[in-house]
Formats: structure tokens, sequence, C-alpha cells
């Protein structure tokens, strides 16, 4: 990415971070166990000038950490820093709308489940105080305390549904 | 993006619509109530010719749909879909980790909450069958039934944690 976003927005600092092609897919691989550069490579078919990039942003970002594992030598590992663990929901969630509406009921590639009982996942949907699903016109944004007098005008025109 | 992703993979399948700087934020823009092209523009700043691909391509995947509802003349609207409403819990997901990992607690730009009570929503977390909240160490991925036989090789060299 050339040039960052510089709205006061979640989303928008979420995709300072990922707002490519590629990055998603690395986390992907941190959770399924990934660790080494070549592991990496070789799991996606990312470039490998464009892997060295990306691994150093999101080792600068703290969603990596770089560690030297090498006996004698050099050997570097890429391991997940809770900052990085703390991006399941997003991987849950995206899985989830891939293989539902990329893929669709019985043609999914991978499914998630609960190691203990082996039971597939819920879908990741919001919970209202009666227990039910919440859909769009359930929710309401509000401006948070660290809203830019931009982002509460933003906020301040959404028509009510 | 220049590039598909070939990989299968709910994730690869997600980057292959929302994999650059700006689409998910247009995917907000949306959730936020904004149909006409002018909006999309002005709230987002995105560039005129980037923007008009992007709606373009949003279109052509069923998330967005393109109304003429000019009286005189042609305007356009986008509107959500029902699969771009399904969008729902990868945007909660996104913000919530924006608000927590990259503004922190006590400088949330926005806030969501439920429109009945007012309450802010919980955490978009993955329940386990105890009704804990389940980490990554408690998640197992598995072949699904539209698997790839390099999706099966990937999972099946997943190392348990």
């Amino acid at each position: 990415m050339k040039q960052r976003h510089r709205l006061t927005c979640p989303v928008a600092g979420f995709l300072n971070v990922f707002g490519d092609a590629w990055t998603l897919l690395l986390i992907r691989e941190a959770f399924y166990g990934s660790r080494r550069f070549s592991d990496f490579q070789a799991n996606t078919g990312i470039a490998k000038n464009i892997l060295s990039m990306r691994l150093d942003l999101l080792v600068r970002e703290d969603i990596l950490e770089k560690h030297d594992v090498g006996e004698r030598g050099t050997r570097f590992e890429y391991r997940l820093t809770e900052r990085g663990r703390s991006l399941l929901p997003v991987f849950i969630a995206v899985t989830q709308w891939g293989n539902e509406h990329v893929y669709g009921a019985g043609r999914e590639p991978v499914t998630l489940h609960e190691r203990s009982s082996g039971e597939a996942l819920s879908s990741l949907v919001p919970i209202g105080s009666d227990g039910n699903a919440l859909d769009l016109g359930d929710i309401v944004v509000r401006p948070g305390p660290g809203a830019s007098p931009a982002t509460r005008r933003r906020i301040a025109a959404i028509a009510p549904p």
C-alpha cells in the first residue's frame, strides 16, 4: 500500500495493515501453524519480495514476532503475538463468509471445529440482549471517545433505516 | 488487484473481492447508509476512477445492486444485496479489532450498539459447547466437502498445537 488512510476509523486502521491481497492470507497461515519464511511462501504462493515486506510490516505492527531459533547460524521464525492472535474473530468471520458466499453449502474448502467436541463452529453473528441474532437494522453506530470532528459529522449524517 | 488467488480457500476467495485498501471501507459506507457515488466518494476520499472500478466489482460480485432512481434522466444508487448484508460479522469483527488494537480503550473512533437497548455490542468471539469463548488452540481446521487435493495436503500438515 502506497498511502495510508488518514480517516479516524477502525476499518481504515485495519486496512492500513491488511488492505492488500496477501496479508490476511499470511494470518491464515500463522493460524494454521506456519512459522518459517519458506512455509509462508510455499503454502500461499506469494512472491518472496512481497512476503519479505509483508512479514516486516506484521513484525513492525506487533502482529508477528521474529525469533532467531538457529542453533548454529541464524534461522528465523515468525510467531503470532497476542495482538495477532486477537485477529481470530476476523479470521473466523472471513472464513465463514467465504465458505458460504464464495463456495456455498456443500462446497466449503475448509471447516472450523471446536477441538474438544468436534462440533462445527456456529456462525459468528452479533447477539442482542434477548439472545437473538442482530441484523444490520438492529445495530446503530455512535461516535466513540476517540471520534474526530469528521467522524462525528459522518455519524451524525447517518439516516435511521 | 491484478491477479486472483487460485487457492481453494475461503480467505483467498474473500481477498479476491476485498483484497485492497478500499473495498471494505466502501462496505462500511454502505452499512452507514451511503448509496450514491458522490457519497461514497466524499465520505472516504477515494479517487473517482478507483471508486468506479470498485463499485462495478461489487455489483458484479452481487454485493451491491445498481438501481436507476432518476425520475428524469439517470441517477444511480448502489444498495446492499443479501450477500452484501451478510458481511455484517466481518464488518463488526474488523471494527472491534481496529477499535481495540489500532486505537485502544478510551480512544475508539466509533462504537456499535444494539438499537433497541442502546447496549454496546459485545465482542464477537467464537463460543464453545460449554458457553465459554474459544481461543485459537481450542479450534481445529478440517478439509470441507469442497477441499482441493492441495487444501487437503495443507490441512493434513497442520501440527497439533
